[in-house]
């Protein structure tokens, strides 16, 4: 028998990390966040810091950016070059993490690489913005930045992130098995139909 | 202490009105599908046939028709017209249930009407394709059509109605608090999920 995987994408300030590593322990599953981005910095050679800044939150490589670089002639090994790169060896760990145990994989397009794996739950979680901004403020402080914009801009980030490697939109229902407002059933709650649904 | 609301928006063939009659009849809520056309028939003047063909499944209003209709001069009594008028009564009689009693209410954009509403819980069902073939073929039989294209054709329709009305997009998570794919959960988990979640 295989192992399982939830892999649970979420908006910023949904409480997403902190369900998806509530789940993690309460099944006793290996969790994959920090973890993910060192493997992928092992692999690539390239610094956890490095692998951070310019994977799903990219701050580096605006879509304009992106795009020009891919549609340029040459220049691969540009902006979108190491990117691309960092997918591919992201992707190539993701497809095989499940060999490795039963586990749960936050964000990185694993929904859609492990979209044909059979014992996935494909999970995303988001909230509403007051109930994130109320999050956000509180764990990370103010910032210069107000916390509705930090928001959009690094859901805008994920958004188009997740478009330009799996075509499909990002927050669509039909991508996942099941979407929950965290900010209206409470992070508790979430964690536990997670947890219920895995176990059957 | 006010009445509670379940809508339930669906892909068609997901199994979505079996699990809303489900889940309305454990929890002893009113349901209102064929119900609510009856209402808007009763209050518009217009038979049960021609509102239910008018509805969110609509046949005879391309969007194509809808907009021509729309953005023309004159003719407001036209497709569009008669489809505005009745939207007009829906989202009257719809923002008035609660106030009759705990419902389920199947489609409609009753999520948009009633996303204020504080007890509410909005709901979005959709499967795989491979499920809801089986479920439609087995449920109505063959047709000369495809079951494929029956779906596909079917819920197009209803994502036109749903953006015309709301200006939201049908299936993107964020439009509810719970989207669950039956084909993945089963038909009976998704109905005890929702029976949970509104008795908590």
């Amino acid at each position: 028998m295989s192992n399982n995987v939830i892999t649970i994408s979420r908006e910023f300030g949904s409480g997403g990390r902190t369900i998806a590593l509530a789940v993690a322990e309460r099944l006793g599953y290996n969790f994959y966040d920090k973890a993910l981005v060192e493997r992928i910095a092992e692999e690539s050679g390239y610094s956890k810091d490095f692998v951070e800044r310019r994977g799903e939150d990219a701050t580096s490589t605006s879509s304009f950016l992106f795009n020009l670089s891919r549609s340029g002639s040459g220049g691969y090994d540009g902006v979108a070059g190491i990117s691309d790169k960092l997918y591919v060896i992201q992707h190539n760990i993701i497809k095989q993490l499940p060999e490795e145990g039963s586990c749960v994989i936050v964000g990185r397009c694993a929904d859609y690489i492990l979209k044909d794996y059979e014992n996935a739950l494909h999970v995303f979680i988001y909230a509403d913005m007051q109930f994130k901004v109320n999050r956000i403020v509180k764990l990370y402080g103010e910032r210069d930045v107000a916390p509705e914009k930090r928001l959009e801009e690094k859901d805008k980030k994920r958004k188009v992130y997740y478009k330009n490697y799996t075509g499909r939109i990002w927050g669509m229902s039909e991508n996942y098995d099941v979407s929950l407002n965290s900010g209206k059933l409470g992070i508790d709650r979430c964690a536990d139909i997670i947890v219920e649904l895995a176990q059957r």
